[in-house]
């Protein structure tokens, strides 16, 4: 087995998850690779060495530039706000280091192109964070899809609802509440969650043509978490998209962070001349599939549960029956990544990948800053 | 078309329940005969005559016996408590009527037995009015299963679920209570819910072979509604019993009125070697349904919305998508009554069919009281 | 009791769903007055007669105009297409009688403007059958957000899928498939399904301000079913659009005929700063509800099964658990309507109720062919 | 830190899924002992050195009375079949070794009673692998319990449904398939899943007075999986039992290996005076709850995802709306046992506690024998 030393870069929820994944994936997964916990990187020593102590780090460094300059690292995981994966992928392609950077890729669409000529001028290795695909139930309606099964495509539907900044007191910016400063994240909901949905629907559906969308910022001032200081809330809070995928097929989108009840009720839903498909992340090991093609009177949507062996990734954890959560989608994501360094296959979404949802995040702002229709 | 003219005795829950379906059958349902409602029949004048008022009879009568003794009186429908449905319906065979009679269809088997022997003596055509067998959705399931499509039987589990006796201040007996009233019920949820789960049971699976059951009354005592004295509960709150079937399959039932939280809920499943079905009368337009015969990968419940002209009795309704009711049921129940009237083939359950729950249910009391294993 | 006597023009779905209402609110509902069904109206005889002797109209007409001199007829209901919606309400305006018409009001915003004014200044009680309000849930949600309960509203969304028009060889046009035919219809999915979901939405979340929206006509030319002659196909099969309501809350609607696995799936949820409601049609005796008052630990979304005597209406049906069906919508809408005659207080939708629907589809229409925002 | 050197005997799913929980714990959970995977015990070496090189054991043993004989191990965890609980948990105990056994603690409640005895008389830390009491979900029902929300208890209700014994060509005994061979085994449904029903029951409702019950072996023969040979199946496949609880309330249980579309359905329901709740291990991370003392027109099931900071166990997780899977409640599991080592209050269940489920098995394999009520 190979080790590939890893360098981490951030420390926050997804440096844990990510982490985790590292941790756990040839324990499951057998594969040539083996990540090694080389090195925990943050601005203070304090929490990179807590951080590092606490899930096994050999080391840590308080500066990324000296990161990239160790011989001992073989990829960097970006795990920091936006607004710092250009700069650091940049730099990290040029020292040669693979990438593994959180999504967002970038704060627009001119950063995220720059990332990729870096990563493809330096042939390095790159993949962004869209986990949600490797959650098994969504490879597993990919391979549906792909197999032809649902015939030509009619309608796209994913909305990503949460409900976590309804109190108007609740702070903004600072270390844990970077998602809400404009600065620091780009966009609200558009990047932090749209983000995904869209990524899911290019990987399903294929290309999105255009969009027209609006945003609504419903609280407009919020403190700063670390100033003290009342200042103008910058980000969406909610988002909506109307869009024509290529294929013909019209999408609908919705994200939020106002919808009460929900927390992170990420669904899609599409359907097509022979049959359709439904998830939710709030029930993450089902999958719900009408297939036209039953026989009439005993036709009905069949509520999936994605555990069996024949189902995909499953087969690498317990019996049928029992469920998997949310973090196997981090470490199904290394697994295949992995995997891709060893058959020379990269593992999706590359940088290039995560580009187009980049752009479709840029046109959906834009739509709602111009009112009109915007082509991707 | 033909008259059938009928004769209401009792004017309760049922009695507005079977009126209802005698006035809407012929208009959604192509039939030689029509029901007409020709007398409410009641102990009092004022309420029958305000009940006959209230939905259309055209005459009452205050003794049952003068009602039998009316020539313009083809039918009688029996919608009193249970402990006169014998005496009626002897006489009412005697009479040379056709009797559709509420359930349960008596006290015991031994009364049963005397009314099953009437109806047929006299030739008269009977009915008892398990009317959850003409849900669409429980017809669909018999429809399935005579297929054959779930093929060898090994489990069948039902119960009725109720929560509306659990405050200890409810009192028992007098007019709307009387099924809290042991002399005039017989027995509890047995007679009252277990009784229906049974019926449906055995229409579905086939003949009980033996049963060991356990009752309980969690109330001891009740006011009397009408005298306002202290008396002993008589009935059974709960009862729950294991059972085979002469198929071989195992079945387990449960009837309470303490399940907090529960209304009306009857659920039923049967699980075959090649397939499965569920059902709960809470969400009625729907029948759950498990295919092994699906590809693996994709398998799954199909939850089937029973709405679609090729549906039992669908086609005589609305469009695909819209829901029936709870009425529905006894509307079908009399359309088919009709049409066996018709073509000669009497629609079930017949007396001699609700008598074979009536033994089950007797088996049931008897297991709870002796603690053995009692064969039906 | 008074009799109110109807003249029913059209015997299509939506003739049966009116009569069955008008033969059984008296049933179930205590009433000053009682509709009596006076006379079918149909272009020609025979259908007319045949519907008429089904469910018990006295006579029939064969002329709509020879209807409305008919004394005999205090109101007339109009179930004929959408395009014939005008003509007959004013003329019916000005010979006194008494409108109960088939939603949507009119071809567009101008015609049903003049029909505003024509019932208005004849003074003559005025309806349109927007039924789905009184769906107990729906009535129930409406109470809910009246109460004051949800607070300050931040979305609304709401869509009705279906899935009967995929096959390309279905014909369009003629007696049953009006629907499809642009001249008949005066529009595809947004006046036939997003029309309820804006009618709902209007009674819920107020007044829409300006929408953006796209649709889709997916099969270009289809069969005419009377001449057989291939047409283009005029009509929207799937219309979406965004939207600002009046309150500051955001709504996304959507509604298609090419949602493979959905019949009639209508849904719409609102989410207010404290609360959350959600509904669907294939389920109507639902209703989902969130409290953000509940207790943290055990907070979650209610599913209200609305079949209590203290829900809309089912004081005046069954017992708890005992399911409701779509017809039931009517039979309500015709008890209010009644009622409101006897009490003074018109029940809604009047026509200029109706009339902020329509305004809504012209908006919606005109933004998917502008493709720009547009205010209603 | 301290760390807790454990040796692990046995290497097939439990093993795994323990192992796994070694290994993640102190990643997610702040705890005084960690974890250290000293040696795995197999009776082959080849088997054993590839689980150990797979997981990260320090070493192995091919006989587990050498691993009691090694001053480095702390603990052992016990994962080979039923029939070597007893001789090997009170040889550990003997040699003072904490004990973490699977379940059934043993073949019946003689072996039980003597393993308890032994370590209590050692004073050896001891637990049983009851691992579903830590699915947070089933926490969390425990402490709304234990609260006294729900009040009296009247109902408690639970099964455990699979299919995949079905097919009749399934081979029983060696390796693999020892749980279907009564003689490793003890029993088949019984010990295998009933028994988890019966721990959680203990637990959530206190002690099980008597039961009646009865089991099914629905294929009479199978071949063995190592010799060929055809032998009779000596396992129960199904089995069901009625109960009465110490405090009052009636229980129903069942479980199967043959009810076809159930791959590991473990459900569990209780019902009080005042409210009520409900699980399935199909959705785990969903707790089903009604209160009665919701306002009665909004009163309803509430669907509680059981992801929030505020749930049991969730604090150390993700964030809300992110779910966990089966094997985290492992993880719990060893959080609780080295949090109990630290403040010396035992997690439970001990294997005292155990054998409680243990003598309840007992009465159920015996009445069912016997035809006859059992007491406990």
């Amino acid at each position: 087995m190979k080790d590939l030393n890893i360098g981490m870069i951030g420390y926050g929820f997804m440096g844990r998850a990510h982490t985790n994944a590292y941790k756990r994936v040839n324990d499951f997964f057998d594969l040539e690779y083996r990540p090694v916990l080389k090195a925990a990187c943050a601005r203070n020593a304090g929490p990179a060495q807590e951080f590092a102590d606490n899930w096994g780090y050999e080391s840590i460094e308080t500066d990324w530039r000296q990161l990239l300059q160790r011989d001992d690292i073989d990829a960097v995981d970006i795990c920091v706000p936006n607004n710092l994966h250009k700069e650091i992928s940049i730099a990290a392609a040029e020292a040669g280091k693979m990438i593994l950077c959180e999504k967002p890729i970038s704060m627009n669409t001119a950063e995220g192109e720059e990332m990729c000529e870096a990563v493809e001028r330096a042939g390095v290795p790159n993949m962004v964070w869209y986990n949600y695909r490797r959650i098994p139930a969504v490879t597993h309606a990919r391979n549906i899809i792909a197999s032809g099964k649902l015939g030509r495509i009619f309608h796209y539907r994913a909305n990503f609802l949460q409900d976590w900044t309804i109190a108007e007191d609740l702070p903004q910016g600072g270390n844990g509440l970077w998602r809400l400063d404009v600065d620091a994240a780009g966009s609200g909901v558009t990047g932090d969650l749209l983000a995904h949905c869209i990524d899911t629907a290019i990987w399903l559906n294929g290309a999105i043509s255009n969009v027209t969308a609006m945003t609504e910022t419903f609280v407009k001032e919020r403190v700063h978490s670390d100033t003290g200081n009342v200042q103008p809330v910058g980000i969406d809070d909610a988002c909506a998209f109307l869009c024509h995928f290529d294929n013909g097929s019209l999408g609908l989108f919705e994200s939020t962070r106002y919808a009460r009840g929900h927390k992170a009720l990420y669904t899609f839903e599409i359907n097509g001349e022979n049959g359709s498909l439904k998830w939710d992340l709030h029930d993450l090991n089902r999958l719900e599939y009408f297939d036209y093609e039953d026989d009439s009177p005993v036709r009905g949507w069949r509520s999936i549960h994605i555990s069996d062996g024949d189902h995909p990734y499953l087969g690498n954890w317990w019996v049928p029956g029992l469920c998997l959560g949310y973090e196997h989608s981090f470490v199904h994501q290394v697994a295949d990544f992995l995997l891709g360094l060893a058959n020379g296959k990269p593992a999706g979404p590359t940088f290039r990948d995560a580009l187009e949802t980049q752009k479709v995040c840029d046109a959906v702002l834009e739509s709602a800053k111009s009112k009109a229709w915007v082509d991707v």
